[in-house]
This record gives C-alpha cells, structure tokens and sequence, in this order.
C-alpha cells in the first residue's frame, strides 16, 4: 500500500488553552495529508485534478477518529496516509499520527566520542 | 435526556471551494455546541465550570461522524446536542445536524387570506 | 451611520495556548459580521445578494487592526459594524470590539431587595 | 535584515467558495512565518523560545495587509519575512506574499532538447 509520510510542525494557532491540537485542527492536516497522498499517486496536484476531472473535491460521507495521545504546540508530527481500501465508488483512506521522539544515544555510542 | 438545539448560520468562511463546509469546519461548530449544552445543564459556562473545577477541557478520545447532506454557504441549520450516555469517567456527546427547510404553505391555509 | 451590534462568546477554539483569541479569528469573526451588517442594510442574507447580483463575495484590499485588549475564552463580546465611507466602487467596513463587563450593582438597589 | 523566506501550498481547506484564500487563513499563515523566522534567527524554535523565557507569545498590537492578487486553491506562494525594525519593547513583522509563476522555457532552451 502506497503510503505517503509527512511532517507536520504544530503551530501555536493549531493549539487550544490547554496547549494541545483543537481537535478539528486535526482534520484539516488530514485533509492536505489526503491530496499529498493522491498528488504522490497520480503525479498531479489536487488542483490540478480537479481542472482536468471536473470533479469538485472528494465528498466525505463517514469519518472515524481515535486521539490516544495530544500533540502539543511545537511538536513535530508524521502524518502517514494511505487509502486503505478503495470499492467501487468509494475509497477508505487511513491517517496515522505519530510524534517524533528524541531517541536517547546509547552509552555506548557516547562512549566513543568521549 | 436533555437536548440543547441552536442554529447557526454557515458562512462565507466555513465553506470550501465546493461552496460547502469544509468538514473540519463542523467539529468545531460541535464543540461550541458541547460547551453550549453543558451550560444549559449546569448553568455555568465552560469556563466558569474549568475555573472551578479545576479541569482543562474535555479530553476527546474517539469522534464518528456521518456526513448525510452537505451544508452551504448561507444555510441556517439546527445543530440538537445531547449526552447519550454517561460512564464511569467518560460520555458521549451526539449531535445531529439538520438544515432548516421552508415548509411549504398547504392550500388551504393560504385560501383563507385570499 | 446603519451599526449592526452583535455579541459573540469567545469559543474555547477561538483561543491559543495563552488563553486569548487567536488573531486570525477575529478576523473570521468580522467577516461574519460584515455578512450580517449587509444583511440588516439590505434585508438579505449574503447568499441572497450573491445569487441577486452575481458577484462572488467582496475583495478585501486593505485590512488594518488594532488591538487594545485581548478577548479570552469565555468572554461575551460585543462586536458594531458599520459602513465608515462608500466610494466609488469600494467602501470602508469598521468594526469594534468591546468585552461585556458585568456592571457592580450599586448598593442602593442591593438595599431594596433586602 | 534577515529575511526567512518559505514556500506555502494553498489547501483546499484554505479556501473560500470563490477558491481563493479566505483572508484570516492569510493571517495564520503569517503567524506562522513569523515563528519560523524566529527560530531560524535565534535557532531554537518558538517553543523552546516560551519555555525559556517564561513569556506566552508575542502580543500583537497593530495588522496592516494589503491584498494585491488573490491566492487560489493549489497556489504555492513564497512567504518572505523578515522584521523590518526593532524598538525598545516592540518590533516590526513584514511578510509578502508572491505566488510562484511557471517561467515560460525559452525557445532557444526547448531547441537543444529537439
């Protein structure tokens, strides 16, 4: 499955009082996720299909989320999208969120520099 | 079970170049209609109530969303909110999206003002 | 001058991480505003006047904004719009944003309900 | 002056019912750059900035913008910022927006390649 990673800086007008995403935020990142992913497949922006498709946009008829943990104003998150399944008129596609995490050097690495 | 029922108009700014709403557009319309019903239900705002308690918001944790009949630029439609279940440490909130028709005025009622 | 006064409550997702209106809000906010001082002047909603005249929307060239004291989530503010000058072919929309205070009741009314 | 200068994809999200930017998307946009520019004069980002100086964002007193050409859906736009003077306890942001034009390949160029 052809998957198309991207990072995405949360910005502070992305973020809530809290200091976490507004959740809606969220689905606006998906969305530009969805025509970067399509843009990779077809080798034509979105815009770019819509001119020569006269199509108007991709009609969204079911969303499902899950938020296990909150990206935070300054993070850096990898959107991975993919279509999961396409039928015959209508087509799943799947974002994955994850945060970058400064890994830890191993000592042992440390060790040869020191 | 206690239902809050406002309108609201969709405007210029909610809507994408479809000239409907652009998706993410609604689940912030929703939030506001959270707040709004757990003011009705509580008689004291969202923030008064975080103030109080102490708390930073409502931690989302899973959304589901089905989009039946698209919204446009210059609709009028009633967002109906309500908690459908309270669990231990969680509750769902459904909110149902409805645009406001102009029902046609039956025969026999305009006959009487002819 | 025709002034259209509404009050608007600073939403939860109206606001960043310090608490305040995320400026490129309030902008949003007078955009609506603009849409419903027309309305008021023309007895038309936006949408009406867009189908009526064929025209799609009001290019803005020159926005300038000064903010005296931020708006934070919770507040209910009240937002007056007006037409400050028509010209030719273009016209200046001014809009001003004041925080409801709640008024001290003064202690000779407190003294009759007692 | 320190220019940063970035290259911004206009979202269909971005976008109002004319496909072009609804202009406080313009003002995120902005706020964005102005973060970016920061972090590449200081080299921490703005988040490291906040944390570091217990400060919660730069207020913002006074916006000026003018909107020379409209950005469509599917634009790239170069965002050029940079901070045009300092004083003592305030500074200025400029930021310009130039969409980025397809150069036509010269005749003499095309040749080569027949």
């Amino acid at each position: 499955m052809l998957i198309n990673s991207r990072t995405v800086r949360i910005q502070w007008g992305d973020c809530d009082p809290a200091g976490i995403v507004f959740f809606p935020r969220y689905f606006a990142i998906f969305d530009d996720s969805t025509a970067m992913l399509f843009e990779r497949a077809l080798g034509m922006t979105k815009f770019e299909l819509m001119q020569r498709q006269k199509f108007s946009g991709f009609p969204l008829v079911d969303i499902r989320a899950r938020f296990l943990i909150p990206s935070r104003f300054g993070d850096d998150v990898v959107v991975e999208s993919g279509v999961s399944e396409f039928r015959r008129s209508s087509f799943d596609v799947r974002h994955r969120n994850g945060r970058i995490k400064g890994v830890p050097i191993p000592e042992e690495i440390r060790a040869k520099f020191a």
